[in-house]
């Protein structure tokens, strides 16, 4: 989701709705920016409080607005409609893991021996995507969008990983197998469906990196 | 896809479309009962061969009548709609590939060692989703099918195997582990926009099977 394209000194558009002057003080173009990134993330924390409360599917523009007091005109203008903000809104909950998987403290981020990541990373991304389920079921929903930027992100993070360990055979096609793992639909199902308590899950991952990722 | 109840002396109801006497001769239902499940079979490879030729987006119910040379009311009749049709033909596909690994010929039935049969697993089911896959991608796309009677079926098949060799580990985790390698959407992003040669794919099985299968 990328920001719409808004011109330096805005000239008021009356089919915009309402004037935002908090976020776009004609005539400011570096303070304009810092507000409307802050004022963004701002729109975007409440939107994932909101989630977490009462569902993603219960989080409307309307709501967002009135809990962020600000007028329902600026969550238009930030993210387009609902469908802009669901993404948004994604983007933001997975950029939490993929800060503490890149950068995060052990044994996650980059301070922790690269087998140590491997075998955390399933427990972190279980714990994640299970927290934020219906946002991610619903992201999965839409087919066309499972290989993105995020899948890859998580990829090269684990090709990676697995060379460092000295993994044998092919270790794209293991970053795969890792994924499909911690595919979301299939650990819904196995919490969910088939009632599995999540260190059983755990275990599984623990295990599976153990072998994959060593050599023979 | 159950068959719609049927009476044994069917009353001719208009409101069903024309008669189809070929398929319910009053009167007669045991040779009913055999002509109607032939007869289904037979409309059941029209249809697979329209979709191998045209795809399965243009199958219609239509287009079946006139391929099996039978009455529009007819393919209405035995599957209720284009829904159940496309059901009814997943269904179709999937048992030849479920004969295959469950009572064929080795390396995949049950003639060859249960190593042997996991390794043929693999490559086999890629082979025949791929060469059915506007099918099974259409079924993909119905989230709430993935786990459905055929994944459980090859579940329950992988994790025997994984039991017969000896599998260390939880099997049943395993066994979804595998069924992840095989995904219909990984395999086909692997093959079409990753550009991957299947053999690629085989060989990822193998090892993956291998060092899964075995104790360390």
């Amino acid at each position: 989701m990328t920001e719409p394209p808004r011109a330096v000194f805005p000239v008021r558009d009356a089919s915009a709705g309402p004037a935002d002057l908090t976020l776009t003080p004609a005539g400011e173009p570096p303070r304009l920016r810092a507000d409307a990134a802050r004022n963004r993330k701002r729109l975007l924390e409440v939107a994932a409080e909101l989630a977490a409360e009462r569902g993603a599917a219960n989080v409307t523009m309307e709501a967002v607005a009135a809990a962020a007091e600000v007028g329902k005109g600026t969550v238009f203008r930030r993210f387009g409609d609902r469908g802009g903000l669901m993404l948004s809104l994604l983007d933001h909950i997975e950029q939490q893991i993929q800060a503490a998987f890149l950068s995060g403290p052990p044994p996650l981020g980059p301070d922790a021996p690269p087998l140590e990541r491997l075998r955390a990373f399933g427990p972190a991304v279980i714990r994640h995507e299970h927290a934020h389920r219906d946002l991610y079921m619903a992201a999965h929903r839409e087919q066309s969008r499972r290989y993105n930027p995020s899948y890859q992100v998580r990829l090269t993070h684990l090709t990676l990983l697995l060379r460092q360990v000295g993994a044998p055979g092919d270790v794209e096609l293991t970053g795969h197998t890792l994924q499909g793992y911690l595919d979301t639909v299939l650990v819904e199902y196995l919490l969910t469906s088939r009632g599995m308590p999540v260190e059983r899950l755990d275990a599984g991952w623990h295990d599976l990196v153990d072998r994959l990722g060593t050599p023979r």
